[in-house]
């Protein structure tokens, strides 16, 4: 029987102000990208976003990004590489902390925003991940990456255990990368249509693509969207087509 | 032989600003309470702290304290007991994060300045302070507390391994208590003085104390400062007092 | 014709996060008090609540609260009155400087949250906001308070202006003070009953209580709330019921 | 009488962490670019710092900076054009709001580390800081900026008043930039030859350049630091020496 990881980064609530809905999509996901207190999270949001998880038997991951509540993570700001490192040792241990308060473990680690996007590009910064994730959570903890990016090619040439994601609702173009926002096709609405497209890609291992064949693509993860006025539905309705088609939802890591 | 550890608040710097002297007092002290990033402290002095704890054969242990730098955690704040339980749990698992990048563990926690004295009063904040100490550093931490408080207290009903310190520079009551600053003899400013005390204390269990009798007190490591013009002196005549004394100086905790 | 001020706390957004709804909202207060980056706000938030007021026409006043979006300004820090004040001079300076941007000016000073709640009760504290105020807004400046507190008396003392306000949604006891939250008839959840009690405390002078017999107030200003997600329709409510019952709506200070 | 100012960045501690000697510096500057928050800087050490202003009569200037005290502002953060506007009318008015509490105004904007440098090079950087300058302090404000950069031509262009200023201890090249740093003659760490240098220039109008022919400059200050160990010592000197040849200092703007 084929199967998936679904992930969406939850958490991102901040003292009094709510970010997306973690409790429904705890219901939904299969792995959690927990903030860490970086660009969004606190103590109290990180561990009810644990307690959840392991109420849903989902498997939990440090979300780690920029120290920048303000811009929500989505500035590139200018660390070194070492700042890098030690961020991201100091975010994912922070979660392990909380984590611990339930006696629940970290296993994986996604990157945020303006920080995922920077180790996509560059092997210096994605090997400052690599080496952080390595040393909190140990020889056996997975990097959650995106197909195609330096960061797993990093992570893959360093021995570290990695699980490439695909985007539910991006378009992706015949060279493998996704079409840029605001182009047509580069975002996907519909969660049939989702949903169909991505049954295809587990069923033949290739994507469709805008305006050209479909793609050969490793995935091990779809990543959905917490927050938006539709998100839950557009994300229950997909994990719902993949069950109907026979496809198991199930962590990456446990 | 009789033995006894040293240990003193290290990593209390941030960003361009410093604090103490981390370098000369990694050479005197065998225990270094490492301040976490919520009083003081950033990932770089962390990082910082712990490689060159690691060089001199140092414990390391985590100096949790309010999330108020610009009251360097002195300002009592109104937290609940969870928040508090949470804080420790957070700032905890921050060290072990930094503190992996080296390959080192975390092995004590010392609760800091209006969180310390809080945990001394009240079992309740004490609980909270036990409880993610143990979560977080698991079975066999040890638990840094002040000798006749709530703190020590708790941890003992609770069956965590604890030490309790007692101050190279300040002056006992015969009650047990320290004498208040202000008052006659609340600050040993001579470092002879201080090792003499401490000397007898080690070869019979006494601690001199200001207008009594000298008491019986239980103590497993000694704090002295690492901030101010004569600090490093003064802890560096300390240690030589001890040794030449007969007294070896070792982590209470490896 | 009978004339009083709406007001409401907005510009409490930050970052990522959105709080209330500041464009609905600013179509139906007289006063906006603007968060100041403490408790909440920052200035992107700041400047377009700015911009909305001068839209519309609503007196902006600086609503400074503890240093503390965690928390959003509800618990009290343990500062001293010193640092109160220069908290309240920092805030509301900032939000000077934003409203510059627009050739705005900032008129009155609301505090918010538990550092309201301490002026209220405290002299002191009600000293150093008052001072606050009147050093960086000017002689002409306006404290928005609450009626019968201790900062409505030292303000009255000083000789600094001020407008006292009245809860739309909270039930009053025969003793002036609001019936405690969760007793029977804290909130009044019907924007029609609201609306009848305001309009008879127009024409009376007299505010009904619960359990009680109508009692005397003075009052400037009715507080709606911003946030929640009835408030924009409660408050819309209520400022046509008073308009309809000949009442005028306009700020207190302009 | 030949006359020039003196600045220096002060009120650079934050919370328990001092950072130079405004006391003793205060005694020897005309003008004071005083932190607001930002980069350094708090309401205890902004007020403190006016406060010696005042005492000492010298001319108070906001010296605003990016929100990142780890980083000292020294890391150019990826801000928008209106996001550097509303950071420098933030801080500036936040400084005002403290001034005020003395009675003092703010009477001129100096931008700190990487904002300045960006603002220097960039004329929509410098665009933002100049409106927010006018804006928040009015029409009579003046921009203290750096001999030949973009900001200097931008305030020009836009009819804000400014003044140059030249270090009192870096090397000019005969293009009139600075000797980058690390170069010989990048540094003057001699009092005397800083004094002969600029007493040439006061007495000339042309400032002497390592390698080459003096060349013609304008500038209404010079720069000198606060913070090091012998920056107190060299402030002094320098300041005797251009009095000893009877230039008057003086502040810019009052």
């Amino acid at each position: 029987m084929p199967h998936i990881d679904i992930n969406a980064d939850l958490g991102e609530s901040f003292g009094p102000w709510k970010m997306g809905n973690d409790a429904q999509m705890m219901a939904i996901v299969s792995s959690a990208n927990i903030a860490c207190g970086g660009h969004a999270g606190d103590p109290a949001t990180m561990l009810q976003a644990v307690e959840m998880a392991v109420a849903k038997g989902v498997s939990i991951g440090a979300h780690p990004g920029f120290d920048d509540k303000e811009g929500f993570g989505r500035r590139r700001l200018p660390l070194t590489i070492d700042e890098v490192e030690r961020l991201v040792a100091y975010q994912t241990g922070a979660l392990c902390g909380i984590a611990a308060l339930k006696g629940a473990d970290v296993r994986y680690v996604k990157a945020h925003g303006a920080l995922a996007n920077w180790g996509a590009e560059d092997a210096d910064i994605a090997g400052a991940i690599v080496r952080a994730t390595r040393a909190v959570l140990g020889a056996d903890a997975v990097l959650l990456t995106i197909s195609g990016t330096q960061l797993e090619k990093v992570a893959c040439d360093s021995g570290l255990n990695y699980c490439s994601e695909i985007f539910a609702d991006r378009g992706y173009q015949p060279n493998g990368l996704l079409v840029p926002r605001g182009q047509d096709g580069a975002m996907i609405h519909d969660a049939q249509a989702a949903s169909a497209r991505l049954i295809e890609f587990m069923q033949t291992g290739n994507m469709p693509t805008v305006g050209g064949d479909p793609i050969s693509l490793e995935a091990g993860s779809i990543c959905v969207h917490g927050d938006g006025p539709t998100a839950v539905e557009l994300a229950r309705d997909l994990r719902q087509g993949l069950e109907q088609a026979g496809i198991r939802i199930g962590a990456f890591v446990k």
